[in-house]
């Protein structure tokens, strides 16, 4: 075994706080990582807190991964050691069912291994994510980073990024498309680069004021506001695709009537209740609500190459991994332009 | 003008009684149509009470219409005298935004013209449907009946049948396909016999116990309760697609688990408030939930086409337009298996 020290939840009520554990050798499919950048997500918090229930303590959070290869198992063949690598939100999954089988590996119809809070169906030990010095990943879900992309702007691709390009590219956005994304914070600020970037018209939907510079240096070619009820109804019919990555509760209806006839309103960032949904604007033009998970693995290497081609990354302000829990709270408040990445120098100087 | 005689709606709290009104001569492009058989849908009871709001009294309804051809306007080629019609929930539509171009005129971006409680764009004169002795339509929103088919079984196919057929070809299913079917009334019966006729696995699910033998009749292979929790757990992940056809506020989240990635659950038999809305499972599955209304003049002949050449009707029963009232009531309570049909000739006997 391997000795890791990284920066764990103990309890749903404690702060993060420095914590010693162990990782496995690597088996013959695996590859070890120093860890050098990891982002900080809404999930690790929500896990951390036990928003959703199903917290196993200590927890170690982080799944926006960024490392370098130091070592590789017998079998692994993908990767080398010096290799710039990423890991994301899985770390496994069956690997045999239809979605597997379709490089969805997020809808993995026996459960994908997520990257902390989940048990490796192999050894049977509870995994432990990327707020902390290095971890052991089976080489088929880690990613390669394209040569010459910032690696602390890279890492909240591997959620952030992935979670807004899938729907993005499930639902086929391209030139010519009209995508308005809801929310900007960590993934709508992705959503904003990625749908300009695929050459889509795009809005901003917001509920507070003053986002329109960013919006606009983000890819914004319009900024209008949920609350304003004229700029809602002149919007009405415009949308093939709404991304909506409010995270938390929120009333639908006031968006499905600027969606196309056959547009869907996406959620990516809100797990639970949602207000009343009226359904007559939904079947008088054919309209859909639906939700969208991260991505696989085949197109999260897809949107990380992309991200390579065109030099396209998260807006990040660096931390300390002592400051994670000030961080939370500024999370919390929004008070982030767009995403938190720890720098995990600073773990291993405290070590 | 023509003079008709049918039943109308006064206002939303009194009986329907005889209304003698008139209709255009035909326009060069029109039909003229005497109605043999009208089906009695929910949507025209719906309106005739003012539930939706937006009822212009006095209210003729009906929009499952089957007559035949009396007359032709000067430039009408598609149809002669003597030709078995139909004419479903619209008579006319702009005919040049994206959904009119596109054959799905009941999504017409400048509105469709309705069967009935409508303002006609062109003489701004209020429509009337098919509870009369006759009708004048453009003759591009008039369908041919198939030789051989039973008109009377035939007339809820304009729109019970249109309405489920619609979302089946919409979302692709067809052999190997699995298709639930959510409530068992005018519209749910046609799902089940559409979705086996198209080749898809199918199964019922309903609140009432007791459905089985005609649910098997009509085309399923299965019938759950949507209140039994083992029932409902069992089939997780299990439907391509769910027609949702209850008419009145539920709860989706049951339903929900039981599509596969991907699925859609499609609500065509109500307008209004849902309860709240879950979003984990949609999120973690990527599953949606749309709405679906009736369907565009092509698809309809495409479907009247096709219970042609497989004898697929409407389960009616034929009543006397004097019985309208009674019927209604019936229908409220679901007592009827599964459509109701006014025979037009007691109305004319009755002038």
């Amino acid at each position: 075994m391997k000795k890791v020290f990284g920066y764990a939840a103990p309890s749903p009520t404690e702060d993060l706080g420095p914590y010693h554990f162990e990782r496995r050798d690597p088996r013959p499919d695996d590859v070890v990582i120093d860890i050098l950048y990891c982002g900080v997500c809404h999930s690790d918090l929500h896990t951390a807190r036990n928003d959703w229930g199903g917290t196993s303590y200590p927890v170690v959070p982080g799944h926006e991964i960024v490392g370098r290869v130091t070592e590789t198992g017998s079998a692994a063949k993908r990767f080398r050691t010096g290799d710039f690598v990423g890991v994301g939100c899985m770390v496994d999954s069956c690997g045999h069912c239809f979605s597997c089988f379709h490089g969805e590996e997020q809808y993995c119809e026996n459960g994908a291994t997520y990257t902390y809070n989940s048990i490796d169906p192999r050894d049977k030990l509870k995994t432990f994510g990327g707020y902390s010095t290095m971890i052991t990943v089976t080489e088929k879900f880690v990613l390669k980073m394209p040569d010459g992309l910032d690696l602390k702007g890279a890492a909240p691709l591997l959620c952030a990024g992935i979670t807004t390009w899938s729907p993005l590219k499930h639902w086929k956005i391209s030139k010519g498309s009209r995508v308005a994304v809801a929310g900007l914070g960590g993934l709508g600020h992705m959503a904003l680069k990625f749908a300009k970037a695929l050459g889509s018209e795009v809005t901003l939907i917001t509920r507070s004021k003053g986002k329109e510079e960013d919006a606009f240096r983000l890819g914004a070619d319009n900024v209008i506001y949920s609350t304003d009820e004229k700029q809602m109804s002149a919007a009405k019919l415009t949308f093939d695709l709404i991304i909506d990555t409010i995270p938390n509760v929120h009333d639908l209806n006031p968006y499905i009537p600027t969606l196309k006839v056959n547009g869907t309103l996406v959620l990516v960032g809100y797990l639970g209740e949602l207000e009343k949904l009226h359904t007559a604007p939904m079947v008088l033009r054919r309209r859909a609500v639906a939700g969208s998970l991260i991505g696989g693995i085949p197109e999260t290497q897809e949107m990380l190459d992309f991200c390579g081609a065109h030099n396209i990354l998260s807006d990040v302000e660096v931390i300390k991994m002592q400051d994670i829990n000030q961080a939370y709270e500024r999370m919390i408040r929004s008070d982030v332009k767009y995403r938190f990445v720890i720098d995990m120098a600073s773990v291993k100087e405290g070590k």
